[in-house]
């Protein structure tokens, strides 16, 4: 596959949020619309094998790729927040971090019994948060058909915590 | 115009999130591919008189209507986020809240002199947001041409914070 106009787009940005992490900032992807929509090309084609019922973006970053990828496969969009964020009944997940824990949450009624959908999120760190969010969608009675996100931090192993699932990254970091 | 789809599936959430409040949970708009289109098809209509350069979507359901809108529009997408969740370099604006103050933030590269910029969100309430978002773009030399909303609670009086300001809201609740 070519490279992606993003890749050339990221900005690094060091000692963000704290001293030692370099942050891949892909606010520049944002503001490009053929960036953008090379992108969401790339995440439609991947999508076409499993035919999702929706796609559930993981707030907040999440939400700017997962929402357009849903109007472009004619499927309803899920949130998957932060805790105390969605306003109806929820269902909750916990998930690690380096000190301690933290969670995620969906809406009950969200997803049904055998509904497909597809987990999009703009970054796959250690995988914490994308593993939380396909273990709410299974807690409901829905089948993940896929992870998908702009940018995969090798070095963190991400993968490993989604194992045995279908994961798609455009752009990879070692 | 005839009601949007999208007015009959807001669902009423009382006390959330505080007693007393009664939210206007959009996650039933979200999940409908038609309704969401309906409502992309209002703003994209509106936005044509504008055409700008860029879309702001407030964080973080504002960003929910924000890409997919600049997607439509074929211009670039816009993150104005709360504070310290912006990696780069940051133009800061404070809006009052019932007690106290809070602030949003917007990246200082996001906006050159003269371009035009749409503002997005799902929600006005008071105005103070928004009216914040709008002072963040003008601090940068950007010309708001446009704030759009999902939905507009009229008993908080938010055109006030916007007046002169060309508004646009899909759904009115009084």
């Amino acid at each position: 596959m070519p490279k992606l106009i993003a890749e050339s787009l990221i900005r690094d940005v060091p000692d963000f949020p704290q001293p030692g992490i370099l942050f891949k900032d892909i606010t520049p992807v944002l503001a490009d619309p053929s960036a953008m929509r090379e992108v969401l090309d790339r995440m439609v084609e991947w999508s076409e094998q499993c035919k999702p019922d929706y796609v559930v973006g993981i707030e907040s970053r999440g939400f700017v790729f997962g929402m357009p990828l849903a109007m472009r496969l004619n499927v309803g969009f899920i949130p998957v927040r932060k805790p105390g964020k969605l306003p109806f009944d929820c269902c909750s997940e916990e998930y690690s971090l380096e000190y301690g824990t933290n969670s995620v949450e969906i809406h009950i009624d969200a997803v049904k019994p055998g509904q497909k959908v597809l987990v999009i999120d703009d970054l796959l760190a250690t995988g914490g948060t994308a593993s939380a969010a396909c273990r709410l969608i299974e807690k409901l009675g829905g089948v993940v058909c896929g992870c998908g996100f702009l940018i995969e931090l090798k070095f963190l192993h991400g993968r490993k915590a989604l194992e045995g699932r279908n994961v798609l990254s455009l752009i990879k970091f070692d």
